[in-house]
Parts: C-alpha cells; structure tokens; sequence
C-alpha cells in the first residue's frame, strides 16, 4: 500500500512544487485547498489545474472567519504593498499577512491525514526570499510536528503525522530549480496577490518569484500564456 | 485596557466552566463557538445562551470538513459508543473522536485571538475523567502553545499569545465543584453526544458528567429543566 501524505496546494510556484517533491517521493498524494477570502481567488483555479496535471486528488475546503479582514490579502479596500524588491522580507511584518494561516491550513491538513491514515502533511513554506511572515520559519513547521504527533489517533498508536517542508532551506532560486527538476507545470501555477487576468508584476510575490526565475536564469512561463 | 482572551466555547460543562474562569481572571472574553456538523448541534444553542447569560461576545464559525465523517460524533449513521462507566478513558480512543479537533479548533482561536490582539487562548481540555482523545492531553496543548507563540504576528513581536487549560488537572468533580465557585450556570450547558431533547444518560459524555456530579455531592440542574 502506497504511503498517503496531504500536501497543502494555494496553487502558487511553492505549494506546486512541494506537490510535485511529495510525488517524487513515491507518495500518494491528496492535494488539499483552503477558500479563505483570499483576493487572488484566482489561485484555486490553478490549484485546481495543477492537481489534475500531476493526477492527484484534490479536497477543497471553504472557511468562513470574518476576522481575516484584517489582511490585505482578504480585505480588498485596503492597499496591497509595494515594496522595493531589497527590503521584502526585511522590515515588519507586511499587511498581506492572514492571521495564523499556516496554523489553521496545517490543522486542517493534520485532521485530513488522521482520518484517512496518511502519513504526512506537506507544506511549501520557505524562509528565505520570503515576505517575513512568522508562520513560515522552521521552527514553527517544527513545532506543528509535535502538536501532529500527539494530538492525534494516529500519534497515539504509535504511527505519527510528520509534518514536512521540503523547500524550508531554499531560496526563490532553488525553487524554480527544483520545479524544473521535477517537472513541475510552471505554467499553471499562479502567484500574483491581485489575482487580475495577468500577474501585476509589482507585489511581493510577484517580485520574488521574477526574482527567482531571473536568479535561475529562466524565463517564467505563466508571464507568456495568454489571460 | 482588558486584557482580551478568546474561549473556546462548546455549551459542555467543560468549557462554560473555562468560560467563567477566564471572566474570573479579569479577561475581556470572545467565546469561539464551532460547528462542524456534530450530531449534538444542540450544544450550540446552549454555547448561545451561556456566552449571552456571561455577557460575553461570541463568534460561529462554520467548518465543512467531509473527512469528519468517520467520526460517531459527526456520522449520525453509526452507533455511539456506551461503555461500562469505570471503562471509559481506559480501552482504544473511542470512535466519537473527530480526527484533529481540538488543533482545528485551537488553531481558529489562535487565529482570532492573533487578530484581535488577544493574549490568550482558553481551551476546557481535562485530562482525568475523560474520553481517551489525544488532543486532550497536557503536552498537547502546551505544544500548540509553542505554535501559537511562534506562528503569528503578535508572538513575532515578543507578545506570545498563551494556551491555558484551566482545568487540565481536574477530574469532573473537581470541574462540577469550580463550576459552583464561579457561579457557571450549570442548567444551561449541555453534555450529551446525542443531542435528543433530554440528556440520554447513556453516552461516555452524559457518564461521565453524572459522576462528577454524584462526586462532588450535587445534582445536575441541566436534568431538571423542563425540554
């Protein structure tokens, strides 16, 4: 019987590219997908694309939390920052940040893998060239492990949840490598906060993934499909 | 200004008790209330009119998780389990667990306490008397405490959000008894997993409530009132 793992897919280049390593690794994998509110809803349509490329099954879940309003990234009256390409990352904690949401995607994924038996949980964190967001660093991956293992059915008999981040150390760069090593279909993934027809090109992550593929010396394909 | 804790708030006998505890601390409380298709949804009328009789706010959240179905407590087509009373606790978890529950419920009052600028998280979690779930237990909870202290903004900037379980230690009579110090109102909390009109008696939850009551020499006013 082959090894079961969730891997948490936004449908961004890191959550495709942390689907496409679980893969790899001989998982079988259900990719699952958080409605929250987000702005650049437009991301589940990719979610959705890229699941049905790499042939995974795919759980989308819808949450309701009226205090997400409280982020850029869900509240579409307020501004989306602009920042220099040198200082994201760099200063306090940006507006797009969403309430715990690494906390709550994780527990949703730690449920789902207690109740089908899976043996991971996957999350496409990474804490380089990242926007400065506390629920990305390693230590918190770490601690959600320990919260998996005893907090679970699964923990308890002795079979623990791991909770991995396969692209915890990279930075932007090593990410478009390793999508390009895996096959990843750059071309579906979307990344853009605005979630317009085409990639605004001037928010954090639309900065930092062009600055990953330019690091890679490639060209972006999801910049080239037409809207 | 308040301090401001949020409650995890069932309408059990457990978390009212922890409900007034934190009233008793001096928090400003929210009561985090969730529904996510439990057979017992009366319990949430009974969240209801305790956060109102407490003169607390109170929030609902909503949760569509198709996986909870192998849960007795969410599938209403299984049978719940009833156990010889000295028995519950001490066999295999039951099948009422709810795979990941209190990380998922943890992991939305983190989220709100995060954006509300709390600095607790209250939780009626009790590890004596109780069903055998493993997301009850004290290393759980302080675990997630290490994730909600690295995972969100506020703990970012050196004012950790805490995980409190009050009545970790105590057993129900021990609860039953807290629960009369701090004036809970006891006719309002509802207990038992099947949800019918009256308390059936018979399930591990009603077991164990009655006794805690019989310990600590008091009878249950939630069995008085008329339906």
């Amino acid at each position: 019987m082959a090894r079961k793992a969730v891997v948490l897919l936004s449908g961004g280049l890191d959550s495709a590219t942390a689907l496409y390593w679980a893969k790899s690794q001989g998982y079988e994998v259900t990719a699952l997908t958080v409605r929250y509110g987000q702005r650049h809803v437009r991301e589940i349509a990719a979610a959705r694309a890229i699941s049905r490329r790499a042939g995974v099954s795919r759980m989308e879940v819808s949450l309701s939390l009226p205090w997400l309003k409280s982020s850029s990234l869900v509240d579409r009256k307020q501004e989306l920052p602009a920042q220099a390409p040198g200082r994201i990352g760099k200063g306090p904690i940006p507006t797009t940040y969403v309430p715990g949401r690494n906390t709550v995607f994780l527990s949703l994924a730690v449920s789902l893998a207690d109740a089908q038996g899976a043996r991971a949980v996957v999350i496409g964190s990474n804490c380089q060239d990242y926007s400065g967001y506390p629920d990305c660093r390693p230590d918190f991956t770490r601690a959600f492990g320990t919260v998996a293992r005893l907090g679970t059915r699964r923990g308890a008999q002795g079979r623990p949840i791991c909770v991995l981040a396969p692209l915890e150390r990279l930075d932007k760069k090593g990410i478009v490598r390793l999508a390009a090593r895996l096959h990843v279909p750059l071309e579906l993934t979307w990344s853009c906060y605005r979630g317009g027809l085409r990639p605004c090109g001037r928010c954090d992550s639309c900065l930092l993934r062009a600055r990953g593929f330019k690091a890679a010396g490639r060209a972006d394909p999801a910049l080239e499909r037409s809207p």
